[in-house]
Formats: structure tokens, C-alpha cells, sequence
């Protein structure tokens, strides 16, 4: 017997991790948006209620990243009966926290598992990036780690593409997403169409340096080698308002390293342990505060296991 | 009591690995330039002999690599008396193995030995880049291999800047180097001063895929992550007569990946055992046999302990 109602969760994700724009995501613990989903007669998807958006996203399943993604699983697998979703929006939007990607998984993992799980988790990577791909373009690099957890190495959209790398022990991360809008599509309108050699060489060597302290679990070189993006964040850096002056702060409370998370204008500090996470996550609010800005902050750690659901 | 006189080797070494341009190199246990060192009483350098250079290399010790990285390592030291060298050439001028990076090691480390090692291995790389300066600019991604063994990361200049990566299990490397002459000036004058941000996204993904490989020992992706390389290899490739010719011969004898060694024209294919990389190099010789061009064949593994010395 399938279930008839499921209920899916999917984390927020940190791409691009500084310097490896396209290719690192890392998967949060928290936030995390939530799909439930339940089988109808009506063959197709039914939006039936949208929570946390402050009505910001579209109730048409056509045009909605969950909607999209749990259509693509309902013509994979061939479901002659249709779908209702409820979408509970844990992540905020367009805040460089992967938010469509998140709500694209946890409806493609929803609808799979209402169907009995015909599909495998890395046939479900196809509908996550079809929802994904209406909202911000077609990007695996938020999409692989919150359908896989950990952190993902994305070499291309299919899923042999998609490689874990370790997770390395005890590393917290502290966000702090100001109230600023930075549209996905003008901090890529900002981005150079070419890069100077000398500059690329600079990119490779951050992004080996920062393989090899994931593997050897060296937080202090992780920080450092996330920091050393010369291409993607000078051309950003203008839309993030106190970005010199959070990093400061928060390498003041202890913090190994702070980047831009996706395409902003959430920053995310490297640190080794909670409790330097705490400081520096209340620093970074105070000085958007004195700047005049409102903050959400938050602490979390990587997320291992991926997008998850129960029958309820 | 410190010896009279000291014979230290160092090693070719594979800049680049591929993808990994100015960034990565690795030691290989063959073929290796051996530099005499004698205490003289006359202050600074004099070149007794060079061996194996076909004439080539300047006896003037000013304008040799030895030569100039013998020099410093005395300024350095604060030594009173000199050293005469004797340097016997192990590797192919202009190969791309890295030869005036392997005698200024070697000259460099035999110094050192000479006078008790009063400087560490760590201070040795500036006497070695000094050396390598002279010739080919200064880089280390053949210096630093040369002089600590196994494959490295090069960061920067200085010793600090430099990280070890591991070696996987079961490594084997053919080489073949044709009789091309390929300037290391005429090389890198063929690079691309800009490129797009989309091939420095895929060099990166590849670079960060070599370095997963190299931790998880898995030597089918190490080769296909420095066959990656899209930026470097295609800008060079018509310097290298035959390559895609020789890489295919290479890749159905068992090859793993084909890669160009430095500035060429050496070229380097990954294999998994002797036996299959002998049977690459016998196949790229022919291969070259038939294009009509000479080739120098050889079958290595990487070095892990550096430039070496003794007493003689």
C-alpha cells in the first residue's frame, strides 16, 4: 500500500561556498522548506496552499518551482492519478539560500514517495533541476545538495556528474541574511564574461586548497581558501552592502572565513564550533543593525543525509 | 666534521598535471640530475663539468641554474669558502620534465649538505626558484616537487604557500617525449591572456575532481580530471605534434588519461599498473615511429622523499 499523504523536507544550501561559483554546494541543517503532498483523482499537480511566502510566489503549478518538479515526477512515472501540494516555506526567498531549489526537492521527493518511491534519489535530479531551472536558470549547485546532503562537487546537470566530498568534523556555520533584495538575475548580470589568466590560475589554486582541507578536515584552510575568490565576488561585492565590515566583525569573534552564500545577500562564516557561531551570528547582527539594516541570523551545521520524508 | 665533497639527485617532475596549470606538479622517481658539490677554497661557484647536456647548458655559473642557486644558498649560509659543481644531467633539456628546476634543486640541497645543512628544507625553495628564475621564470610547480617529493599545491612563492596532496596507491606514469623542440617561451607566449568564465568554471570543476582523486586514490578520475583541462592544453596543443594521435594510442593500451607535461613536449599518460604502462609507452614510441619522429619512452611512479644526498 502507498501512503496517500507525505509530507517531504528539503534544507537550505550554500553554494558556490566562495570560490567554487558553479560547481561546491553544501547542504544546512536548517532552514528547510516543507511539501506535503497527497494524492488526488485529478490526474497533475494542484497548488493548494503556499505558507511563508508573504504571498510572493505563484499559486499556478506551471509556474511554481514545486509544482514544476512534482509535474516532471507525475509524467516520469507514468501516475495516472494527480497530486495537491501544501508548501511550507522554511527558507527565505531570494536570499542565496538555494530557496527554490529547496522547494523543488522536497516536492520531488514528496510526490516519489507517494507514488511507493519508483524512483531512485538520483532519477529525482532531473525534476529538481526542472523546478529549479524556472525560477534560476539551470544550476545544479544548489539543487545536488539538498536532494543528496553533505557537500556536492556538481561537473554537470545528470547525476554520475554529482560527487560528495567529505564533510569535514565540527564545522558550524553562522548566516546572517540582511534586508536587502539582490535578484539571482542581477548578481549574474554583474558577472565578468571573461576572466584574466592569472586570475584563473588564482581560482584553481583556492578551489584544490579548498578540496584538500575538506579531506583533511583543516577548518582554518577551509575559511581561508573559501575567502580567496577573486573573479565572482569583487564583481558582487557592491550589491552586498557591509560586507568588508561584517567579514571584519566576524573574524573578530573568531570566524575562519565569510562568503557570500549563492548569489547573496546571505553571508555565511566558517566556524569551529557553535559557540564561536553564536558570537559571531550576534556580531553580524549587530553591525547591520548600526548599519541601519534588519538581519535574520542563524547557526547551523552541514546537513548529511539530503531531502527526507515520512508518510503522515 | 662537514663532508668535503656531497652528490645530491633531484627529480623530473609533471607540472601541471592537466588541468592544474602553475599549481600542481609531482615528483617521479625517474629520471633525476645528479649535482657534485666540492668545497674549494676560493669563495663562490665555479662549474667543474657538465654531463649529459649535449653541450647546451652555460658552464658560466653566473647564467647556469645550479649555478645561480648554488650562489645563493652560499650568500645565505654566510660561507667563507666556495664550491666547484659538477653537474650530471639526468633529464632532457626542454622536455617539460622540469630539468632546470631538478639541477637548482639539486645544486641547492648538495650546497646545504655540504656545509652541515645549517638551512632547513623549507629555505631551500628560495635558492631553488632563484635557479629556476633564471631560465624559466619564477614558478615552483616544478621547484617545489623537485624539492619535497610528491605531489604538491603550489599557493605562492614561499614555503608556507606550498601543500602536500596525497599520492594514490598503485600510481604508474608513461612518458614519452618525441624529438620536438617546444621553448618554455614559446609556450606560455601561445596562452591566452583572458578566458571565459564558463571554461574557468569547468578548469575549476576539474581541479577540484583531481584533488577528491588524489584523496580517494581513485585513479580512473584522476585521469579524467586532468584530461579536463580546456583552457591550457588547446592553446599548446598544435606545438605538440601528434597528441590526440598518441592520447588515443595511449587510452587503448590502458591509459587512464593523456596529459602534456609542463610545456611539453613530453606527454604523460596515468595508468594503474607497470605492466599496463609499459605497454602505453611501447605503443606511444610506435605511434611516434610512425609519425616519423624519435621518442624517448620511459615508465615512473612518483617520488615521495624530494631531492636526496649523500656523501661521496
Amino acid at each position: 500500500m502507498t501512503p496517500r499523504v507525505v509530507e517531504a523536507t528539503a534544507n537550505a544550501t550554500l553554494a558556490n561556498m566562495g570560490v567554487g561559483f558553479d560547481i561546491l554546494g553544501m547542504a544546512l541543517a536548517e532552514p528547510f522548506d516543507t511539501v506535503r503532498a497527497e494524492r488526488i483523482p485529478e490526474p497533475g499537480v494542484q497548488i493548494a496552499a503556499i505558507k511563508g511566502d508573504e504571498g510572493k510566489l505563484s499559486r499556478d503549478p506551471t509556474r511554481n518551482t514545486a509544482g514544476i518538479a512534482a509535474a516532471y515526477v507525475l509524467r516520469q512515472i507514468g501516475a495516472a492519478e494527480g497530486v495537491s501540494l501544501s508548501l511550507q516555506k522554511g527558507l527565505p526567498l531570494a536570499s542565496g539560500l538555494g530557496s527554490s531549489a529547496a522547494s523543488a526537492v522536497a516536492a520531488a521527493v514528496a510526490v516519489n514517495a507517494l507514488f511507493g518511491e519508483p524512483l531512485s534519489r538520483p532519477d529525482l535530479l532531473a525534476a529538481s533541476l526542472e523546478g529549479e531551472a524556472a525560477v534560476s536558470g539551470r544550476h545544479a549547485d544548489n539543487v545536488a545538495p539538498a536532494l543528496f546532503g553533505g557537500i556536492t562537487l556538481v561537473m554537470g546537470l545528470t547525476a554520475d556528474a554529482i560527487h560528495a566530498l567529505p564533510i569535514p568534523p565540527n564545522l558550524h556555520l553562522a548566516l546572517a541574511t540582511p534586508a536587502i533584495a539582490v535578484p539571482t538575475a542581477e548578481a549574474r548580470a554583474v558577472l565578468p564574461a571573461n576572466v584574466s589568466l592569472k586570475a584563473m590560475i588564482s581560482q584553481t589554486a583556492h578551489v584544490a586548497l579548498l578540496v584538500r582541507a575538506l579531506h583533511s578536515g583543516d577548518l582554518a584552510l577551509l575559511g581561508a581558501a573559501m575567502e580567496g575568490d577573486g573573479v565572482i565576488e569583487p564583481a558582487r561585492a557592491h550589491l552586498m552592502r557591509g560586507l568588508p565590515e561584517v567579514r571584519a566583525a566576524a573574524r573578530a569573534c573568531g570566524a575562519l572565513g565569510t562568503v557570500i552564500s549563492g548569489a547573496g545577500p546571505t553571508l555565511c562564516s566558517v566556524c569551529e564550533s557553535a559557540a564561536v557561531a553564536e558570537r559571531v551570528a550576534v556580531a553580524m547582527r549587530a553591525l547591520y543593525a548600526e548599519m541601519g539594516l534588519a538581519a535574520s541570523v542563524r547557526v547551523t551545521v552541514p546537513s548529511v543525509g539530503g531531502a527526507a520524508w515520512r508518510v503522515v
